[in-house]
């Protein structure tokens, strides 16, 4: 079983909030504190002080794993891009450099996509599975991928970018990211609401019943279907099971290259999922056999989870 | 600079043929032995025991590395599946140990796909890129993949079958492996063929003119339609195109997932490839920068080269 020797501080700071947690053995261990993520990167860097600070003081904390939204340099020392909805500034900030200057004890910092995919292959459904993939389905996909053992992180931290597998040869969406038809513009939450759209359009106004009935086509949303799922509404049926064939599409592009023991689901679109329905259409497109399809164990905290667990590696062993 | 410190003998065997060489240094050190696929398992093994037996009287060789058809086991000791065109019961051989106790020198076995990318990777066209795939565009398509500088073999050996990822949510075409959609049923040399003659039966017939002029379009092959480039033929333009789009696909999801530093393209299609074309393809579907697109250095012994070069490494340092 995995266990960490010492206390370690986790961070995980997104677009929204910020998490900071102290980790002891494979769970946090104490209170969580959470805040709004401040609208400058000083702000953000304050936080980090005033957080890590009271954790120290009381815990007697001896490292800090950070997971941070945006790609980070393959030393773990800072984030150099795609931080989305992070402050301008952010990027670039030397985090690791600052806070061992600070605080006098080690810090790591991973994305946080890279350090979920982490905490479930140490401690969570993937645990024991040295080749294993977690998929983040929100408003977006994100995932991070363990290769015997290993994070696939590329030439300079930007791996792992599995949301912008292509989906067709068409050009028929662009991604948020600028190219064409990306998985995370078709199988996303997002992607989810702009099928239902694509495919509402293609009903004559009089015969748009259940879910469609009196509806603004252009304000359908992901919410609206998946709640007709519940009454069978045929269209929203159809939503669905297109959106679990891309769904199925591009896990299957993952698990013919990875070959992984398992494929691990994560993220709020996750538990809409038909696992039976799912794994049904990746058989259809696949040549690798016995890849579990299996949700995370960690959610919110799998991104703190796993960069303390870095850290712990790196550090203490 | 990549160096062998010992005198090493490689096999490369597929279904047609059986190529034997002694390597020293970098690059083969002695005659080629070049024989036919024998038609029974038995054949083969005696033919391995000739080849090599010549080898090591000649040449003092000091290990030998399988490159070979199919998937390897990761103790890189024996076939275990997948071997496509070469006789029932190859699959299952104790290369490894018979041929071990047969000479008493240390064997390796790698699957030819990876060993082509590994020979790229240690002294051929993606020298020094830690993360770098290689591609091979035949009749099927078939890749190797480094991912810092070690090949991702899966949780198996079945790993890396970068020909199987989908390429629609249709259902359109199914590949020979049996799945829906796989990127060498499109972009593969037959692949090629097929779309030209799903493109051809689009055209009335009154309308197919230059290469599609009296042709019967189920016999219209890759042949015809590159052969019409060179008069800017407008179906064979379109054709290549969409061939280019296919392969832009695939090498977008590689290098999404991988951020490699390199994808070396090899095989009989690749020769056909207009780079530019398809890099500016490849730029409409990738988020990651700076990847370079090369064509390999490597051909006919690309697999033979890395099976010594994994040899060495695992037998000699």
């Amino acid at each position: 079983m995995f266990s960490m020797s010492e206390k370690i501080a986790g961070i995980d700071i997104g677009g929204t909030k910020i998490n900071f947690a102290c980790v002891e053995g494979e769970e946090p261990g104490c209170d969580v504190i959470s805040l709004k993520t401040p609208g400058t990167s000083r702000g953000i860097l304050d936080a980090f002080y005033d957080g890590v600070g009271q954790l120290i003081a009381k815990h007697g904390i001896k490292a800090i794993g950070i997971a941070t939204a945006g790609t980070v340099d393959l030393e773990n020392s800072r984030v150099t891009g795609s931080t989305g909805n992070l402050p301008a500034g952010y990027s670039g900030l030397e985090l690791k450099k600052t806070l061992e200057e600070k605080f006098n004890i080690p810090v790591l910092v991973e994305n946080d996509a890279n350090a979920a995919a982490y905490a479930e292959f140490k401690a969570g459904s993937a645990k024991g599975h040295l080749n294993t993939i977690t998929i983040t389905l929100g408003t977006g996909i994100g995932g991070g991928i363990i290769a015997n053992g290993k994070l696939i992180r590329g030439r300079s931290g930007a791996g792992a970018e599995i949301g912008h597998i292509p989906m067709t040869p068409e050009k028929k969406r662009k991604c948020t990211c600028g190219a064409w038809d990306c998985w995370e513009a078709y199988a996303s939450g997002t992607g989810y609401a702009l099928n239902a759209r694509e495919l509402a359009r293609k009903i004559p106004v009089n015969n748009r019943k259940g879910v469609l009935k009196d509806k603004n086509i252009d304000e359908l949303t992901t919410y609206d279907v998946i709640s007709g799922l519940n009454n069978n509404d045929k269209f929203a049926v159809e939503v669905h099971n297109l959106w679990e064939e891309y769904l199925s599409m591009g896990i299957a592009s993952l698990m013919n290259v990875f070959e992984p023991d398992s494929v691990v689901l994560s993220g709020g679109m996750a538990k809409f999922i038909n696992y039976d329905a799912l794994n049904a259409k990746i058989r259809e497109r696949v040549v690798i056999a016995d890849t579990q399809l299996v949700p995370a164990k960690f959610e919110n905290f799998a991104g703190l989870l796993g960069a303390v667990y870095l850290a712990s590696e790196k550090f203490f062993r």
